[in-house]
């Protein structure tokens, strides 16, 4: 069985971040992933990837892409199948074999739930997103729907209320959760249309979105509102189901907790970007908690392994 | 007297990267920085910044300040006299006016303190380097010089022992401090030559550096060192004294202590790249922490300001 001092998991900003770090510190280490760029690559228009005006997630990654080539670094294209502890580190099993590595940097990232109606996979990225951060401006004085009942989306909508006329905000509770605060804030903010028990139908439009249709809950009426950009925010999902949860490295969402300098509370287990617990999901955030993880799994490796 | 959202103070990594996100989310805010660019533009050659094969740190400048300019963010280039804390926030004091401010995102860097010996400005850049991260993988193949006596010291070291065949460790101390555990690490490696009690006197060369000259201190013999490469590390000072140490969130070595999320101790206070804690002083570090600070700055700014 071969044996590495580090193996990365995931290859998107964090993950080639973190594999740029440690290739030019001379670590011997895997950078394995089920594909190159993960949710980097979906990104539609970038404007806010620091140093770049105008780019689209799919050149950004073309640029990691490039950058870590450069390098000799060749991600290995394979499912993870289990991750376990093992005497000198973890034991990382592919579809293709199994790897002992002395320290690990999870970089898998999140991907956002969905609501699961007609029109939303059609309308990705021709007005419907499920990033208002990255794709918010694009929609700056258009109509917009916010699809989500806690803080993100509670975020969303202010976000959106400054850059746009009209605001529907749409949850299919009955209340809005998420921080007292934040809810205050919304309802002071009278283009902000707050509809509860709306229970989202469809997405539909033409070349782009034009129309969001939902049921009242409460009467069971189905009402439509028309806008140019919907935003979906219903969760994310971390993907981190490969770390058991009696690791006790997650939390309740299952996002990987970590400290200022990428680590984990198990010697030698480090993540980045979007699996972790840091509230914003952003690509120039993970590419930076990328380097500073494989800093941390250097400093490790420097005091803890290489005996 | 006017009264902002935010400001930011300094315009590097970390400062323009939060003005892109403010400005995104039309938060009314100020960058004032005696520079722009700061330690970003001197930092030689760049093949670590995630995305670019290869740059300078002075082109890396200027994408920033082509980025700032197409939002229209124009950095106001004045000097911090005070910030005080007020009623609504903080009061910052520049040679030309005092601005209030409900938030306030830290981003001022730090600097390498100096030697202070002959040849070391000479050479700056030409073989001579504050950053081995950075720099080191140029010198691979050739024979280097640390000089420092503690962990930055110590992990430049070890991390040049992988690239070079030579790699002398020059402390004016009789021995090492920093972590026992990287100094015995240090001392395996045969290729490290540990000079102790090295009091460096003269980087030398000709168009670019060649030789160490050093006093021992025990002996006051004076002795040369033949290297093509110099790394000096003997602490770097964050850019913090404008923060009084009665606000109680900086550390022993002046930095600005944060969580995660960039917040400080004291609300509406937040801190990113050098300045803070965060024992990796890296660009794309900076940048990501910039981002962080700006979108906790903008949670504060929803559920605290604004009213």
């Amino acid at each position: 069985m071969s044996s590495k001092q580090c193996i990365i998991i995931g290859a998107s900003a964090a993950g080639m971040s973190a594999a740029i770090y440690l290739k030019r510190r001379g670590i011997d280490f895997e950078l394995i992933s089920k594909d190159v760029g993960g949710e980097m690559a979906l990104s539609g228009i970038v404007e806010n990837w620091p140093g770049i005006i105008h780019t689209t997630g799919l050149e950004l990654t073309q640029s990691f892409k490039q950058h870590i080539a450069s390098y000799d670094i060749v991600p290995k294209l394979l499912e993870i199948q289990k991750i376990e502890k093992s005497d000198n580190g973890f034991l990382v099993t592919t579809s293709k074999e199994a790897i002992e590595t002395q320290s690990l940097i999870l970089a898998t990232g999140g991907h956002p739930k969905k609501l699961g109606v007609p029109g939303e996979t059609e309308f990705y990225h021709k007005g419907l997103s499920y990033c208002t951060v990255c794709d918010g401006p694009i929609a700056k004085g258009k109509p917009v729907a916010i699809i989500g009942g806690a803080n993100s989306a509670l975020e969303a909508a202010l976000m959106m209320s400054k850059l746009s006329p009209t605001v529907f905000l749409l949850t299919k509770n009955a209340f809005m959760k998420g921080e007292n605060i934040l809810i205050e804030e919304v309802k002071k903010q009278a283009h902000i249309h707050l509809l509860l028990n709306a229970v989202t139908k469809e997405i539909s439009g033409d070349q782009f979105v034009t129309r969001v249709s939902y049921t009242d809950a409460q009467t069971q009426e189905i009402k439509t509102i028309d806008v140019q950009g919907v935003f979906i925010h219903i969760g994310l999902k971390p993907n981190s189901d490969m770390i058991a949860d009696e690791w006790g490295v997650k939390n309740k969402t299952g996002e990987i907790v970590i400290d200022i300098t990428g680590k984990t509370q198990i010697p030698g287990f480090f993540a980045a970007g979007d699996v972790t617990h840091i509230p914003y999901k952003q690509l120039g955030i993970a590419a930076g908690q990328g380097i500073t993880a494989a800093l941390s799994a250097i400093n490790y490796l420097n005091t803890n392994g290489n005996k």
